[in-house]
């Protein structure tokens, strides 16, 4: 029986997406993000109001880097999307979170999130319903903690955040369900 | 010590979604993806490939819908990223699943997922990297299994899938880590 629950934005796994910039004085910003992922093998969309720091950021940087968040880091993360950079000078600095400048684009690294996406701006477009900004990702590093012994990213050891809009809540990642694009091929041959 | 990875889409967690449509000739087509979510409190956005059956499917019908799958049907959703609706005219027969017409977009519900946004379509926009289609979300229907007793949706009942695109796996949930707009509110008065 399938119960209505009227218009909703409800997906799930949503991420937990840590967008870093730099404000026209040089000041570190960031946010975080549900409204976005990847939109192709080589780049990122991310669905911001155009009203936040980050947004003005953008415009002056053309250039920002992408982070996900680990377990160990959910209340900074948790407060970049509760304060404003707007309203808060200095909301990065009260996290006592380390910055360093990318060497590929105008945008921070936040050293203590372990995977981080470094990104060029290649479109933004106002809409009626936001303001969508789509990046080039021009390198992705990580902490050497979170890589298995092949050098890939380990989900397990990655310990990431989800995000449920349903009731606000945050999840880590459980068990290892299956292979992709492996499970289902029992059905390719019936 | 960050280790560079290169240019790769990767980011955690990404979404196993079950996009549904109708083919010219009323066939139900379901596809699998990975690149799209939410965009805005009722849109959702799906980044395609215009060759795919889905885009003609789409164009033809101006609408979809979109399901979030559990671990239970992890083969089904698998197959639906494997397999092309272009060259396997029975793709969605062979699963066995359960498709319904939405009472309210030109779309089929498939029964066996336990959450479902059912779309109209807002805007088609070909780009050089790819097909990207805005759904407007007309409801929300889900399974009455996977809500709490407010009747919400509670995660852990829904047992959903995440894409791993640095392996290719798939996970499902683990333990709640924390709440949203909480978890963060103690640097707020520093």
């Amino acid at each position: 029986m399938r119960k209505s629950l009227g218009v909703k934005p409800y997906v799930f796994p949503m991420p937990v997406l840590m967008i870093a910039t730099y404000g026209e004085d040089g000041v570190v910003d960031v946010m975080n993000m549900a409204w976005g992922g990847i939109c192709d093998t080589d780049k990122i969309a991310l669905n911001i109001t155009e009203s936040h720091k980050t947004a003005a950021n953008i415009k002056a940087h053309n250039a920002f880097t992408i982070s996900v968040t680990d377990r160990a880091h959910m209340a900074e993360a948790d407060f970049f999307g509760i304060a404003s950079g707007n309203r808060m000078a200095d909301k990065f600095e009260r996290t006592g979170l380390t910055a360093t400048r990318s060497e590929l684009v105008d945008a921070p690294i936040i050293e203590e999130f372990p995977l981080t996406l470094e990104c060029e701006v290649v479109q933004m477009a106002r809409c009626e319903w936001g303001f969508r900004v789509v990046g080039q990702i021009k390198n992705v590093t990580a902490h050497e903690e979170v890589l298995d012994a092949e050098g890939n990213v380990d989900v397990a050891k990655l310990d990431p955040l989800m995000f449920d809009q349903f009731q606000n809540n945050y999840w880590a990642v459980g068990e290892l369900a299956g292979k992709a694009w492996s499970a289902g091929t029992g059905l390719m041959g019936k």
